[in-house]
């Protein structure tokens, strides 16, 4: 905040006390001007999101003599003229770089690849390049808003993808939201890349654009809200089991939606041997003889819910080991965790706000994860993705399979050594180095 | 060159001479490897092309006691792994910076752009960024190649932008190479862009793919091959004019090739006030009153050959002032220059081998410029598009317009002082520094 004050250097201490007794935190309190006629003041400080931002703007802004002139916002700051850049990895000095880097020297390369088309990986970016595509359908938790409201979110993606995996990513934001558009699009920008990653694609459109995508291009296409997801969960799963001491075949799995996510995390419990998995979502228990379900629904029915079970979220929860929720913010009672089965496992990974919130459902559950970073057990894709395309584009996989992630989720799991693993620590923090390597290694197998 | 030879540092020698006898320059020599059986050496030379090389690979595998084990040429060297890379612009050290670049921080930003679209300019890259998009249509002079093939000339061309105007650039290589599909994959991915360059797409769907994204997009659309080649050409032809001391509304120009490169030039010509342009193409002389021709030259026909030329090419060349050509090789013999109007002007501009061979034009004409960097006066497109895009990012430009590419061209003829001028000296050096930000500041007008 840059305030316009009293020459009055007392008012700065008044200015302080009101952050804080609004719950501000005060970082740092900057002069930049002092007259006989007035002082500006730069006030750095910590709100807890923007609401709070706005209270302490209005609890400083009625300090006597003190008027708030402008408010910065550091994460706007962080974002202005974006967070990606491109960068030329040949010097550009002289005659003689330019003449290799470009023409007349790049026409003997150009001419290699006509006459071998291998060597693009070889002789070009494409080799360590994805795509980040989304349609901007389904950012975030925060809905349909479209492919440039999406740039942030891809280009941040396109940052962690270089930061934990040295891998150069740029953002693929479609003017579209048709099926076959995207599909059409992905196709033909596929050339200069070595990898797909989708984002934020909405289900169940998703589905059938990453399948039409996996079977038409020869290179990896990876669906990040699914399997990123996927994998991530099934370690953490993994590692609660183990703080359990309990068998992943034997298990009773209640997930809650079955989006993009919910069917991703279904089909990897499956693969990995979990049997008893049901899932719930708007249209209730999904069952596999109920035909008034959409397709994509009626599909994860028919593997899913072998018991037959029927009713509410609460009934199924009833002597349940395992709750996995993808869906919306408080959905589920901490209440009804006493009903599950001793030792329950909750994952409240609806975001920004949970299923059921984490410090309630810790007094009823043995083990809980979220996707929040304020609480132990952050459920982060950051774990999965870059290691993901870090070992396809190593490898040159053309496609991702069912074993490779797998393997990743075991991958995380192991780098939780057996004496590290408690309840609040089943899954590596994102920054944990070992983490990306792992993923790679056990995705080229 | 990696060589085997006997233990015998005379043998080294030999080699060098081999060297420099079949016409080549040893620039080093290191002995990577010694032992009593034989010698590694690896020599570093410099040769005239790519089939000069294979000469000398000759000559130094024809010594006694010497074997070539392996060549490498540096050129090659230089692109392995492609040329360009993602950089984060923003720290990832922490939770901290990654809650402020990424989730949850990034779902403010995304959802002020969401309220607010134009925001996407400031708080994204896409304000500093243009798509280099081709089909490999007609890559360099090399033609048909492909989407892949075409690579490293787009990851040049996006190393360049960073280079000469600090633009992130990114190539799209489309894999189709259909004028409506072409059309719709640039208008999708548009949304991550601040503008589109079109590049080494053959001529006449260019025409076609430029016209219509021009009228469905809100970015500037600007073909390379075409407008930045113009606007170079008028910028040197200003200079020609001001060495010879003719007037561009009262000189004969005559243009042989009617493609991309070709069709551009004489618009801009004719806007930048020149009367009488004739255009020589495969058909013969372009005249509006020829039913036979193509639509896009049929087109160009009716704008040029206002005195009802016929005949060859030599027979145009009779009288004119002014020969631009952007066609392909030895299609002007020298002594027709002879016939051309005192002071004649001749750009033999077709890649990699001129019209006419500059050293043979020069005996005749009094200016003579060509696309070779081994000549004076290098037409080169790098003087225009780097500070073109530059200025069309600064202004957050949606169109890009005729009298834009004029006041370019005119700043880089600018760039030439009047004590500079001369006849081997009638345009700027692609390294002279005023360049992008004078064609820049001209583009903002």
């Amino acid at each position: 905040m840059r305030l316009h004050t009293a020459p009055d250097h007392g008012v700065v201490g008044a200015v302080a006390t009101a952050i804080a007794q609004a719950g501000g935190i005060v970082m740092a309190v900057d002069v930049a001007e002092s007259s006989h006629e007035r002082l500006v003041v730069d006030v750095t400080c910590s709100a807890g999101d923007a609401d709070h931002a706005k209270l302490l703007e209005q609890a400083v802004d009625a300090v006597d003599g003190v008027t708030v002139h402008k408010t910065s916002d550091r994460t706007f700051l962080l974002h202005i003229g974006g967070k990606i850049e491109v960068r030329s990895k040949v010097p550009m000095r002289n005659r003689d770089d330019l003449s290799m880097a470009y023409t007349p020297g790049v026409g003997r390369v150009s001419m290699a690849i006509a006459e071998h088309p291998e060597d693009v990986w070889r002789l070009t970016t494409k080799g360590n390049t994805v795509a980040v595509v989304t349609d901007g359908s389904a950012v975030l938790g925060l809905g349909n808003i479209g492919p440039g409201a999406a740039m942030p979110v891809m280009e941040g993606k396109a940052a962690l993808f270089k930061r934990f995996a040295d891998i150069d990513a740029w953002p693929i934001c479609l003017d579209t939201q048709d099926t076959d558009e995207i599909v059409r699009a992905v196709e033909m920008i596929a050339p200069g890349f070595g990898g797909i990653n989708l984002e934020d694609i909405a289900a169940p459109r998703c589905f059938e654009i990453e399948r039409r995508l996996r079977a038409s291009l020869d290179i990896p296409v990876f669906h990040d809200d699914q399997h990123g997801t996927a994998i991530v969960v099934l370690a953490a799963l993994t590692n609660a089991l183990r703080v359990v001491k309990k068998q992943l075949a034997d298990v009773r799995i209640v997930v809650s939606g079955a989006g993009a996510a919910g069917t991703a995390i279904v089909t990897l419990l499956l693969a990995a041997g979990a049997v008893d998995v049901v899932v719930w979502d708007r249209e209730g228990c999904l069952s596999r003889d109920d035909e008034s379900l959409p397709p994509a629904k009626h599909e994860l029915a028919q593997v899913t819910n072998p018991r037959l079970v029927r009713g509410d979220l609460h009934d199924g929860l009833t002597g349940a080991d395992v709750f996995i929720g993808v869906s919306g913010p408080n959905l589920l009672d901490p209440l009804w965790i006493k009903d599950m089965a001793d030792d329950a496992v909750v994952f409240a990974l609806a975001n920004p706000d949970p299923e059921v919130d984490p410090a309630e459902a810790e007094k009823y559950a043995a083990v809980v994860a979220s996707g929040r970073s304020d609480y132990p057990n952050q459920i982060n894709n950051v774990l999965a993705f870059p290691g993901v395309f870090r070992g396809l584009l190593d490898a040159r996989a053309s496609d991702v399979t069912l074993d490779m992630l797998l393997r990743a989720a075991e991958a995380i799991a192991l780098v939780v050594k057996d004496e590290e693993l408690n309840p609040n620590f089943i899954i590596p923090t994102v920054f944990h180095p070992d983490v990306p390597k792992a993923v790679a290694d056990a995705i080229r197998g």
